[in-house]
């Protein structure tokens, strides 16, 4: 097996990117980039230059093809390993990210007959339009107490496969009876690569609500719409995959693109971040994985069925087969960062880091660190971007508690980092106060290059951090599921341990700064239930204002 | 009448101001600034470099009286007129701004026994470190239950003269001993000018709790110390004056130093802000004068005696003789404005604002200017600098509630803006629902510059803004009341009606924003109960967790 090699692909929301792996240690030898020429449609339509409505995200089903063809040779090219040795690709993917094709996966877009129509194209994970029908489906599950809901935290997203489709019936309904198959782009791409379609069991049950081997009813369906009713049966119910089996054998086309030899394995589908527990060594119970970067999730396996609030799912086997899969997410975090750095850093600072050569982020960082705990003053809700985990309510926003005339950027940066690591304790203790312990807290994600950060959330979550050794864990991942796929390991843990990457404990909580956060963290907890949970209803009203405001002076200008 | 002149001296925190005023019809033929040599003397003692505890603000006596000496007649110089046609002047100081004296009015700090002694220098206004004294005055004030407390919205600060003249007893036993006169600057500076000590109604009443007749009685005192029971009878009490009254004539020596004829009338003291009411002709009930700078101060004349409150004070005569004068003040105003200009503006929009040639200020203004009421989302409470009215709590701190990724620099400066005009909002519904109407605001100060805050705050609050027309308001208020002092006019009322300067109902509120507003203010209203009123104490908790964090690393630098 010393000159086994499996490559990984992660499709990314801007490009996609492959990376050649050694099977025996997960050494990453080589890796290639390449961008999508469309990255997200969000404005006009290629095909046509039609303006889109408010709020819609789609993508090019060419763009992701075109990722097989060009950073896979690449990537080989530059391991200068003989492609003959790949015995294996695994891919993951954004989700829910979700396309119609017809019966043998041809996209509606790429149909002559459909290329105008919006409704036919794929629609990227945040495409955000479909909310009333989200609202919808979440009303009437709750109404009717259809016990999937509680999977996933009481909440169905718009960004999910129901939601979507629903959208397509009620606006484009041509479109909708033209749509053989519902299909997530993480398994479109692997029916790409070796003909066969499978639903993988990770986005099949966080996206597509399959539970104990069942979707949603037809009677619950025909009540959200008569037309939906045989949505399941129709379009979307189909063979289930599960994570790290073999798809199939790679096509003679697949061949061609990749440079890849003809018939190595092809893994079942996965997403990004639940595809990085293995390369993070974090895939027994217990072990919350952390991929922080603009917004965190959070996936952890667990022996233990529980029922979190505010999770955004659990599913069985949806990180690895034979386990529990619980994912959370906080919805902003390193956007929050970056926020306060572009809109509320005054030039002194921007002057000053650049004298010293170091960004923003590392400049308020140093003066942040240089404060005790509570020295600030300060309590933030991280709530700029609404709230996944636990509250599960988008229209929230943030709060800042406690400034004074004498309080600085770094002050606000600092509440702000804090802020987040309230968020994730909140959402461990979520879980611990269901019934399903977290023992270990892994980073991944681009944050994890900030120590002050990592030390913070050790501090406050009062968990030894332990990180990633890789900078392209999803694609890792991936080649790790590839590797299991090819055969070469019994099972995802298996092959965890011999080519995952970690350094355990390398934060380890203070206890006198803990005990200081604590205190912090018990203002962070009284202030969150009040404005998250009904004490002060202000921030959903404030929202109310804000669209009635908007709509008065659009009206006012439109008149 | 026609060649008869008065001259207006305001002294100011850092520097004092001459102006010289046509007694016919307040016209200001010229004015003349002096600074302050020592400004304020808050870091070491000049006479002996000695370092000063934090808090401590002193000034100097003689930098007082250089203002006589210079910039009175600088003034009567710029403005043409011959000294002889002047037959009076009138002044006005901060306040509490407080010294001791001997019995001849010798600051106890020009004697050579006393010059290194920090407690024999007067106590500038912003000297606040006689907090734990303040405290124990209003604690077993309201343990005993002494009427005079709810004058002062159930609060002496520790601004006053009580708080500062019991410091002195404990710190400084000596000094204390040797003080025979425990005298307000703006009294001081008349007994300068006229060889008479008086203490003026408006200091008497607001600083010194000289209430129908009485100040607090010897058992009381005797109960804050035994040493400070005689306080009064010692040390304080004598005959009060009237403002506008006549105090006495120009001394020989008060002569020499401004150039003005002896024996012309020298009018009874008052303070920057009461003495502005005239100037701006806002001294009939109901007129609430706003004088809007870093903080904002509001006086305002009724003829009813109500309990409002949270405010600073209500006396007897304490604006104009025969009406009982309110005090209320705005802890933070424009200097919330210029934090957030100073610290939370980003470089892109300084150099927009350059390029535009426009200061940062008038460039925020106009982006907010452009929002419809509400747009932004935000509702900040504006406590930065505690609050004064009508909670009277110095530790609160300020909030902000609505922030989302869009928010921007203007934004959060319009909700400041706004948040100020609630603070108002909030006074004014104070005063009405305690029995005491407001029917007009009248404005003066550097913030009616900003037309877009002044057209808000006709909005918010539902009523038409008055707008003073003179830019040294002040002044022009001391030289009124010195017009009325040399007999030029029957009253105060008189002599505001033919010098003072006003525009009336500049702006008056459009009914559209108002209703929008209401929207906004309930919001705050319901934010100020929590935060200030007890349903979560965050903001003080906040505040010791601070000073525990901040104590904590300074004793760790110095171990």
């Amino acid at each position: 097996m010393t000159n086994a090699y499996v490559v990984g692909v992660d499709f990314g929301t801007l490009s996609g990117r492959a990376v050649v792996v050694r099977v025996s240690d997960g050494a990453e030898l080589a890796s290639a980039v390449h961008p999508y020429e469309h990255a997200v449609v969000e404005d006009r339509l290629p095909a046509t230059g039609a303006k889109l409505p408010p709020d819609w995200a789609l993508q090019m089903p060419s763009d992701w093809v075109e990722v097989l063809r060009t950073a896979v040779p690449a990537a080989v090219r530059a391991s200068g390993v003989d492609p003959a040795e790949v015995i294996g690709i695994g891919t993951d993917f954004t989700a829910c990210t979700v396309l119609p094709t017809t019966v043998d996966g041809t996209p509606l877009c790429a149909l002559p007959s459909f290329r105008d129509r919006p409704h036919a194209y794929p629609k990227l994970w945040k495409h955000h339009s479909a909310q009333p029908h989200a609202d919808r489906i979440n009303a009437l599950a709750a109404a009717r107490g259809e016990k999937w809901l509680a999977r996933y935290g009481g909440r169905i997203s718009s960004e999910w496969e129901f939601a979507k489709a629903l959208q397509v019936l009620e606006d484009d309904p041509e479109v909708y009876a033209a749509t053989e198959r519902w299909v997530e782009a993480a398994d479109w791409i692997v029916w790409q690569l070796c003909g066969r379609y499978l639903r993988n069991a990770c986005t099949a049950g966080y996206k597509g609500i399959y539970q104990d081997g069942a979707y949603p009813s037809p009677a619950y369906l025909a009540e959200l719409n008569p037309g939906f009713a045989s949505f399941v049966t129709d379009k979307l119910e189909h063979e289930i995959g599960q994570l790290g089996a073999l798809a199939g054998g790679l096509t003679a086309a697949a061949s061609e693109w990749t440079g890849l030899p003809e018939g190595i394995a092809v893994c079942v589908g996965n997403v990004d971040a639940h595809v990085t527990a293995p390369a993070a060594q974090a895939t027994q119970p217990g072990q919350m994985l952390m991929v922080m970067g603009t917004s965190t999730c959070h996936v952890m396996n667990s022996d233990r069925l529980g029922e979190v609030p505010g999770m955004c799912g659990v599913v069985d086997g949806g990180i690895v087969p034979g386990l529990y899969g619980y994912e959370a997410g906080q919805s902003g975090v390193g956007d929050i960062f970056a926020w306060h750095v572009d809109n509320f850093v005054p030039p002194s600072y921007v002057s000053a880091a650049a004298a010293e050569g170091v960004g923003i982020h590392d400049y308020l960082t140093s003066l942040a660190a240089a404060q005790a705990v509570g020295e600030h003053g300060l309590v933030a809700l991280d709530w700029h971007g609404g709230n996944r985990s636990v509250l599960v309510d988008h229209e929230l926003s943030g709060v800042l508690v406690g400034a004074t005339l004498a309080t600085r950027a770094e002050d606000v940066y600092r509440a702000l980092l804090e802020a987040t690591a309230f968020g994730t304790r909140t959402i461990v203790e979520a879980f611990e106060s269901s019934g399903v312990p977290v023992s270990e807290l892994v980073v991944a994600g681009g944050l994890l290059r900030n120590a002050f950060l990592m030390q913070l959330y050790a501090d406050v979550c009062r968990r030894p951090l332990s990180v990633i050794g890789s900078e392209q864990g999803p694609a890792l991942g991936s080649a790790i599921h590839a590797a299991v796929a090819a055969g070469a390991y019994p099972d995802v843990h298996a092959a965890a341990a011999a080519m995952g990457k970690v350094e355990r404990a390398v934060y380890v909580p203070d206890e006198k700064r803990a005990t200081a956060y604590d205190a912090l963290y018990e203002e962070y907890r009284r202030l969150h239930d009040h404005f998250g949970r009904g004490g002060n209803d202000v921030l959903h009203r404030l929202r109310d204002i804000r669209r009635t405001a908007v709509a008065g002076s659009k009206s006012k200008e439109d008149a």
